[in-house]
């Protein structure tokens, strides 16, 4: 203990000035923790020695006070690894942990952190303050959990990073059964939420805020100043479940999902940033279920997602919905927002499926259209012009419009009462910030009942003088710099710079799997040309590139047991196979997933390369995903399987890949599963899968299809099948498309191959 | 204007001090008063002159100040009665009307009272104060209305007296459509709701708190320190179906109905007085459905409803209940409540029907117990043992049983662990009033959480110290005079007297027309021997008696036109028929009630009489109701058809009378619809009608009913058939009983007339 009074003076030095604590209490190991937090009384700070803190469930329990808060902290901020399987949990009050980092690991428990210790012992006034969770997935996709969930009331999760989550479960979410969870003004404020990879289906919001089931409590929850950054897990980022939440001043990034009022009521959404690229359609806005939402103050710059992913997306509701599902949108205020190149930006009546009434039960029907709605003050550019600013999936004849302009650049529309056209240029404020300069446009804002409750603007401005319609007053505008990542997460955490991969030569005489196993992540393996006979599944765990070193191929000969695989995709694995011959002996398969604990998403893209011979070319198994798979400029034959991706048969809306995509690929004589990707469940708010077939030749495929169907894509909401020829397959149908979704096919030839055939409703199970 | 010195001197005399006025102005009719409506500024003050003003309807529309109101009043408090077709709206802010009194008309509107002047001209922080509204009733029964209707912000209405309401539509009712309504805080304080008779089927609420669409909106409405007198028009008194409305020290006093959490959440029900006689089964306590609601310092004294109408009635919800449907109850309270004498008090999964499955949709089925609900701190005294304190429809394993305990006087229960056996008294605060005297009683207060936030008991003593289980603290309880009626309603309003009626002797030389014309409320005809012919209908507008002055019966043949009646039972017609021979010309009838305009119930009862040669005995019309029809040591012979109260055939619940009595009758040759009595529509919360059949004899009846039945009475909730003969009724069935509500028989002899069966579950239309 001689270090003990250099170590308090440095702790001393470290605290914030509000928060006193007077008694540093350093531990090595979990026993001296433990005995740490047993004994702790207010003020005290218990300090983590640096190394890594393996298979550690911390159960914080204590009771710290305002002045005096008990600290759970790293001896050095981000040196501290908790690994392997770990979890952290707070019973009490005013209790804080700092600087830790999550990684190489997994809850044993539904949560990483849990503001509980058990259902009767919650968290109150405790936060989680400058940490890091990276990759923390459990082994099976289909295990859920969350890896903050928040219980109790006035919790806080402030200046973490939190990225990489690929098992179901939202990121972080707030539970609110029971009364000591409602009222709960917790904060979620100024955290990176790095990228979260496409979970395909379901169960993968970034932040959900309560269920259906609590959607009758007030949460008071706010998330605030946080930068969400990639995060693609499902169509919802945010999912707000329950009443009075705020999302404010908030960025996001590049995301593919909305921000969504699922249930639950007047949430405000106010002040934030919805950044897109006019390229990805996947990038959304918001979008609005239930009652007494105000979206107020947001900006919104080249979203051109559509229907569900508008950046202005006002749902059907169900008449008398079940609690579970979609109430009518009533006395919702969408005011002084900004849109600047942003496609079709204002769309309603989303989701409305009455053409479905046929193959849904009444209760599925979402036929109310919004009512007691406003939408006023809000101010669109286009730098072309948009033909259809407003769409109706349903009449919007329940919204009332005021003072909405657009600048269309000269595009005149028909709907001018709704949206007056004006003539205004933009300002550049930083990179995506383009602001409306309204100097030269004459367009008083509408006063709306309680509007004066909208006291500033987008960047903190006041309202009340120079107020203006559009999400900025008329002011001098200085760059918000929303993308310095230094204002978000832990202070001490970087994200790796991506490293260029170096190219390792490889000779048959070489030991294949030994070069692919000391490869390191992004490094490209270059066979030179000759026969490379492998006899045992070569691991792919890490971003890797295989290529033959010259136009000439080289060849993989496979020799592996039955239903093993030429590369067994492991976690992590992404493998680009790029020009090489790759035979199999008939019983054993390409490429594969593992059978299980596939803790990490695979991903395979295959180019100019031959795949013969094998029991299977692809086979994906359950509860493992693939962000893209790619099949280009590649021979396929003599095969009894093809492209098996439909292993998630359990109808929850979940899938095996995001992006299946085969072009200018040749199929011969693939005697079934050609390619067998599947969705199942009737779940509007799943919108992928995306197969794209195209420039293709089927040849002699389908002898042994049991359904008689040479592309089976059931449930995939995204289908393209165009240019191909399908030519002496022996099944009935090529393709039978599911017209209602978005199902396309166009200038396929088919020669003695049966037909494609639109069914408009398919018939599906009810997920809920 | 000589006098317009001395009367702004009387006003300003009259005034509060904290609403200042300037300047009186006095109207004599409506002319004027528009013109004073229209040039109003704040402070001034609107006189209507005393005496009668008819077929006014007042558009309140202004603009006052919080220190500077404007007022409309009457010249004299009580002197002013608006009458005709009438109605006011307010339009504006601060606002107030005082001392008026409605009457002998209705509303040409949906409102007697409307804080809106059109949907877009909504009140704030307008008031009704000292008003009275009797029998305003449109007139027809199914015209619905309002008499005050809530819209906009901080509203009140307080100090005034209503009662009589027998159409359709709740007497006070709170809108939330809209944000402008939303978060209202309106009050309704200090009002005195005076007898709302018995309507038959749903929408006779007392007061409803918005409904199930807007049942998502905070509405913070308060109804505190209200008095409710026999407020029996439906099985809710007070129906909340918004969130955080606060339902504090009122007083239930012999009202048949209850307190019901029907939609919405988070109600508070604190301090409130439910007043019962130990007899009647229709009073109720408060009823729970939905999430979050407190149930606190509550007293019950000699309620013996049961199931729906039980002091406590905690229902089972429909899992992902539709909107208008059954939420779960989750999150609830019910402590420190006292209940004296009182049958059963505890009930749980009311309204199961899980054993319905059959014949109702999914969507119908509550099946969801109560979860996450705590029952703490409540005290239950009977002075006659009770068996069942705790009734469980279906399992109340979600509930948490703390620190409760029964003085059961002896009677041992094996439930001791939920109710904790105790041996204490009562203290008589009152003649209602009894109040455990736990001073020998040792059980701690449970404190579950935020139990702190009960700051005072039932009579505002402060829980802080001498905290004890039960409704009050331990201390001396003063009487708080719970039945003064001058604490309650208009300073200036006395409800009529009863007053004793006069004999009015009659002879057959007499006109019988003219002396029931000429008799006042509560006279009795006292006819003489002999034979009274009548040619036209006998109009009965009032409560009357007609007798034969001795033994021997007066008789009284009814030569009227075919299907005209003997007695026309117009509004407010209650006819007692006593020791009479009647007869009729075969084609006409003997009892029926208007056609139409029935603005008021009518009711009858007949004894000691013979009614013989009718078409029918009694024909109620749609749109009509009595609270009771009775029939005691009748003969009723040789007609075509017996007691028709069948006409609310649109299966929406309701139903032509409550209580129908026939007891120690004869039937003979009645050739169809001998007892016809319908109730339509699948609708758990009516509860009602109710049908008693004893010691009577039918002979020789129902020849020509169709059905094949002798009694109908589809959808009669409450049935008892028992003691009675059936003999040579060419019928198939005497009854058909609904087994799962409560309809009952015994003792019945039957020959050669069919049978009587039971029915478990009967098929009803959907009504939601």
């Amino acid at each position: 203990m001689k270090n003990s009074f250099l170590i308090i003076s440095i702790f001393l030095l470290l605290i914030s000035c509000n928060e006193k604590t007077t008694n540093a209490v350093f531990v090595e190991n979990k026993s001296e923790l433990k005995e740490a937090i047993k004994n702790a009384k207010p003020g005290d700070d218990i300090v983590l020695k640096d190394g890594i803190w393996k298979d550690v469930e911390i159960k914080f329990v204590g009771k710290g006070t305002k002045e005096s808060p008990i600290i759970l902290r790293a001896e050095t901020a981000g040196k501290v690894f908790i690994e392997g399987v770990s979890n952290l949990s707070f019973g009490g009050e005013y209790l804080t942990v700092k600087d830790l980092h999550f990684r190489n690991g997994y809850s044993p428990t539904k949560e990483v952190i849990a503001f509980r210790t058990d259902s009767k012992n919650l968290a109150s006034n405790c936060r989680v303050t400058n940490c890091v969770i990276v990759d923390f997935n459990k082994l099976q996709r289909d295990n859920d959990d969350f890896w903050v969930q928040f219980y109790g009331r006035h919790n806080q999760l402030d200046h973490c990073y939190l990225a990489g989550k690929t098992n179901g479960g939202p990121t972080v979410r707030v539970d609110l059964k029971g009364i000591q969870s409602i009222k709960n003004y917790h904060k979620i404020v100024n955290n990176h939420f790095g990228p979260r990879p496409r979970k395909g289906g379901a169960r993968g919001e970034t932040i959900q805020l309560g269920s259906s089931f609590t959607s009758m409590s007030p949460s008071n929850t706010t998330i605030a100043n946080n930068f969400f950054e990639e995060c693609n897990g499902e169509v919802e980022i945010i999912s707000s479940k329950t009443n009075f939440n705020e999302i404010k001043n908030n960025v996001f990034y590049k995301s593919e999902g909305s921000v969504v009022t699922r249930h639950g009521n007047y949430t405000m959404i106010d002040g934030n940033y919805f950044i897109g690229d006019g390229e990805n359609e996947n990038y959304g806005g918001i979008r609005i279920v239930n009652t007494g939402h105000w979206i107020v103050n947001n900006y919104f710059y080249k979203i051109i997602g559509e229907n569900f992913r508008s950046p202005l997306a006002v749902m059907n509701g169900i008449p008398k919905s079940p609690l579970n599902r979609y109430n009518q949108v009533t006395d919702v205020v969408v005011a002084y927002n900004t849109y600047v190149d942003c496609k079709s930006p204002f769309q309603f009546g989303v989701g409305t499926n009455i053409a479905q009434s046929a193959v849904l039960p009444k209760s599925e029907i979402r036929s109310a259209r919004p009512i007691r709605t406003t939408v006023a003050n809000n101010v669109i550019y286009n730098s072309k012009g948009d033909e259809t600013p407003i769409v109706e999936h349903d009449k919007a004849d329940g919204v009332l419009f005021k003072s909405n302009i657009i600048g269309n650049n000269g595009l005149y529309l028909k709907d001018d009462i709704r949206l007056k056209p004006a003539s205004f240029t933009l300002d550049t404020i930083s990179e995506n910030i383009m602001l409306p300069n309204l100097s030269s446009v004459d367009v008083e804002p509408y006063n709306g009942f309680d509007f004066d409750l909208i006291k500033t603007d987008l960047v903190g401005n006041s309202r009340e003088n120079n107020n203006a319609i559009g999400a900025t007053v008329k002011a001098d505008i200085t760059n918000p710099n929303i993308l310095d990542k230094s204002k978000y997460g832990a202070t001490w955490f970087k994200v790796d710079a991506i490293v260029e991969g170096k190219t390792i030569k490889v000779s048959p005489s070489d030991n294949l799997s030994e070069k692919i196993k000391s490869a390191n992540k992004g490094d490209i393996i270059s066979l030179n040309e000759g026969k490379y006979v492998v006899s045992k599944s070569l691991i792919i765990d890490k971003n890797l590139t295989i290529q033959s070193s010259s136009e000439n191929k080289a060849e993989i000969v496979f020799e592996g047991a039955e239903n093993t695989p030429a590369f067994a995709l492991n976690p992590y694995g992404v493998l680009t196979l790029k020009n090489v011959k790759l035979s199999g002996n008939g019983k054993n398969q390409a490429f594969a997933s593992l059978k299980e604990n596939m803790s990490n998403h695979f991903g395979l893209s295959v180019s100019g390369s031959e795949i013969s011979n094998f029991n299977y070319v692809l086979k994906a198994y359950k509860q493992t995903f693939a962000e893209t798979v790619t099949f280009k400029n590649t021979s396929i034959s003599n095969c009894e399987n093809g492209i098996e991706l439909s292993e998630e048969t359990n109808d929850r809306g979940d899938y095996n890949t995001e992006f299946l995509t085969i072009d200018n690929c040749t199929f011969n004589n693939v005697k079934q599963n050609v390619i067998d990707y599947y969705r199942g469940g009737y779940d509007e708010s799943t919108i992928g899968g995306n197969l794209l077939v195209t420039n293709s030749t089927f040849t002699n495929c389908g002898a042994k299809e049991q359904n008689k169907m040479l592309l089976n894509h059931r449930g995939i909401v995204n289908v393209n099948i165009n240019n191909n020829t399908f030519k002496n397959n022996k099944i009935q149908f090529v393709s039978i498309l599911w017209g209602a979704k978005n199902n396309v096919e166009s200038n396929n030839t088919l020669i003695n191959s049966g037909k494609i055939k639109t069914e408009e409703n398919l018939v599906m199970k009810l997920m809920y």
